[in-house]
């Protein structure tokens, strides 16, 4: 039958073909160079087109076999429609600002394929997730037997987070009783996560911010009490450091202390903001993330890795296993290292085969060393400093949120004109932005009125000087 | 302040020092092209030594910046210590042998970097992801208003389906009295998806399964109906095609119709088994999968993907955004299309951000075209049925379950010994040809037998012929 050859003729067909075409595959991996580290006269926001869809929509199923090199100039049209999230001069969403050292390391990651579920699969990657957990939880102030486990984002970390919480703190009888916190600028993950998990909608507590954006404690203190009064049990707060629309870092200490009165799980989301933990020029910064119990982290966001590189940290990692551990014991040793010889990484997490996703982590930042990552980091929170005080020059700019983790929220206002006008001009002047490619600056808003947000930690593409000028020039 | 640069110094620096090295990273693809492809005399299984392992651990932090190259040179060194799942002769799981092309694809991914939640951020590949989707669906009988997400892998899509069941069928104020029903084969990601979502250990039925490991339909039927007696609320059941053990199918046509007659969800486990659907070999043998209401299914496991590309489909797509959407509407409009303007595929599934995890595969089966893909998974498969075929024509060898979707399980069996010798006989003989790396066989308890299992979807890397004279040469 020639349908079973007695050897696999198609592997052979494609590595000839591979070995034919390696000067020019060759050739693609110096682009692929190139395309890692998004030059600033590219097309910033690549917008859909209905009809380039459909184009798009028509290369997507295999039919008869094609030559590679015919596949990866179509690979290149379709992702050319994307946002250039790594532009130097892109400011929206918490932007993945990957560095080249990421896709390198991504690169190596895929070719070993490495199964990091376990130690008997991938014992040489798991020791390095396992040191590189220790040595992150460290620098947030968790320590041993602090652990936690690399996942897919913050959404998946911020999930894993409540289940623990849960499991730790809500006996499954009193599921209908449980109740959590969180304020209104928390990440929707938050809301997303409670209804996966099956809860009924008005668990979640919406807290005010104040002014700044910042959960208002007194509130959530007295929204605990009142909603145990009616036999209700608190057992979550989710605090944020680093919201997503203004970088705004919540008090938490203080929450922390209506947590521990409360017996309440403090889980901080961090996602964007706790990478600030590895800056060495702002001495404090970062100390309150001792407070919480557990901690979500996004390398894909601010330690410039590509997509799918989240951290989930837990001060007591112990609690972490006694929600997902498959072995039989379910028992972690803490005899200085996370694992026992029964548990693993699959014991930590939603997955049982997982993907290696601190490596390339790993090798960006052994690479760079600590004092560069520092440097980084640092570039991110001065160039929204520099931007809010250019900004304060000019009397037709207000500042609507202050720089906060190289978040920057502001309008521009002029006189003898209404709210409703304010914000369609705002409006506008982020489409031109966009349109005329002059920078990828997204509207939010805040308190009811539109603003323009810039999210600075792609800057250190570029001199700052730069953004200085793209600032003035559009006053 | 010098920490804090006009321009981004490090940067320049790294450009620098990635452009000098240039011509060693040309040379660096050609090994991680080697790597990809694993030989037949690489050490399949590299264990753990403990030594060792505190040896990779110091290299696991950051401290001062070090050159590319070497840390490169301290990658490939933790890689090293791993399974080769790809090696042609591994057949311990269900391997990841990801093919060449996928490493391919992964670093055109990697480089590229699209946010593929949403088509705002990346619709190119969102649109990629759309169509491959829609055609995989076609592929196992799930016709439009049909669709799906890629996910990590099947222990994540197992859990979302669970999601989409629990929300469409048991009313919050009934979690309590929800009923699941899987078979005694079925994998552990389902106990582990019911826990997750907080149900309590006993809304697990196990079914026990028959002397071939399939359900055994009669009694599913029995214990639905004793346990609505009882006043609880069945409401899904878990059916596995290609379980991980012996990679038997379930009944699913017979228990489809348990299914439609109680009212329950048919979820089908193919994390395994589904690229069967992609056979032109074997016609009629996933017809059957047609009657699930959402499937499970991994590329990186028969679809030669590199780990971390799974897939879930759903019958009516629309259940999957009511479960997850983040959009205001929740609504999909289902003319001839999956989303509406609202919605996203971070309506689809636990990400908002979300890597990429499609083009590989689109890459992958592009280049191959439909009948090459077919090829490379009849190759296992009739590998598996030769090395049976072989194995019963020597008396000292039992088959414990043939050949079933490229598994395969057997046992050395003299006469005169007890069932305690043969388990110990087995064990030894398995860890002997993982010694002297020979092949990559581990055990499996079946029915209180300790057997060797192969897992042939490796051998595509090999000629077939050399894996005969491997059973032969052993006996």
């Amino acid at each position: 039958m020639d349908t079973k050859p007695n050897k696999c003729a198609v592997l052979s067909q494609l590595n000839d073909e591979i070995n034919h075409i390696w000067p020019e595959l060759q050739h693609l991996f110096y682009n692929l160079h190139v395309v890692s580290n998004s030059k600033i006269d590219e097309i910033i926001v690549r917008k859909e087109d209905e009809d380039k869809v459909l184009d798009i929509e028509s290369l997507a199923v295999p039919t008869f076999p094609q030559p590679i090199l015919h596949v990866i100039h179509q690979a290149w049209q379709i992702f050319d429609h994307r946002i250039r999230t790594n532009h130097p001069l892109f400011f929206g969403f918490a932007p993945s600002t990957a560095m080249e050292l990421s896709w390198l390391g991504d690169s190596i990651v895929s070719a070993f394929n490495a199964h990091v579920g376990g130690r008997v699969a991938g014992s040489g990657p798991c020791a390095i997730e396992n040191a590189l957990i220790q040595w992150l939880a460290s620098k947030v102030g968790f320590p041993l037997p602090a652990g936690g486990i690399f996942v897919s984002g913050g959404s998946v970390a911020n999930l894993s987070a409540m289940v623990v919480a849960r499991d730790h703190l809500l006996p499954y009888r009193d599921f209908s009783r449980g109740m959590i916190y969180a304020s209104d600028q928390a990440h929707n993950s938050v809301s997303k996560a409670a209804r996966i998990l099956g809860f009924p909608k008005d668990i979640l507590r919406i807290i005010p911010s104040d002014s700044s954006f910042r959960m208002h404690v007194a509130t959530l203190k007295s929204m605990i009490i009142a909603d145990r009064r009616k036999g209700m049990i608190p057992f979550l707060i989710f605090a944020t450091f680093g919201t997503t629309h203004t970088g705004a870092i919540d008090p938490i200490a203080d929450i922390a202390e209506v947590a521990r009165d409360e017996g309440l799980w403090l889980h901080v989301d961090g996602a964007y903001g706790a990478s600030a933990a590895l800056l060495d020029t702002r001495p404090g910064l970062t100390d309150e993330l001792q407070h919480a119990h557990s901690l979500s982290w996004d390398a894909h966001k601010w330690l410039f890795q590509t997509y799918g590189c989240g951290i989930l940290l837990i001060k007591n990692i112990s609690l972490l296993a006694a929600s997902f551990a498959v072995c039989e014991s379910g028992i972690i040793n803490h005899a200085g290292r996370i694992f026992d010889k029964d548990c693993e990484f699959w014991d930590l997490g939603f997955e049982l085969t997982r993907p290696s996703r601190a490596m390339r982590l790993w090798f960006t930042m052994r690479v760079l060393g600590t004092k560069r990552i520092s440097q980084i980091i640092e570039y991110g929170l001065s160039a929204a400093e520099m931007v809010e005080t250019m900004l304060r020059q000019f009397s037709n700019w207000a500042i609507l949120s202050p720089a906060s983790l190289a978040i920057l929220c502001f309008r521009y206002q002029l006189v003898n004109r209404n709210e409703q006008q304010l914000n369609k001009i705002n409006s506008e002047i982020s489409k031109k932005l966009i349109s005329d490619n002059v920078a990828g600056i997204f509207t939010i808003q805040l308190q009811g009125k539109i603003a323009m947000r810039m999210c600075c930690i792609t800057t250190f593409r570029m001199p700052k000087e730069e953004l200085g000028n793209l600032i003035i020039s559009n006053d």
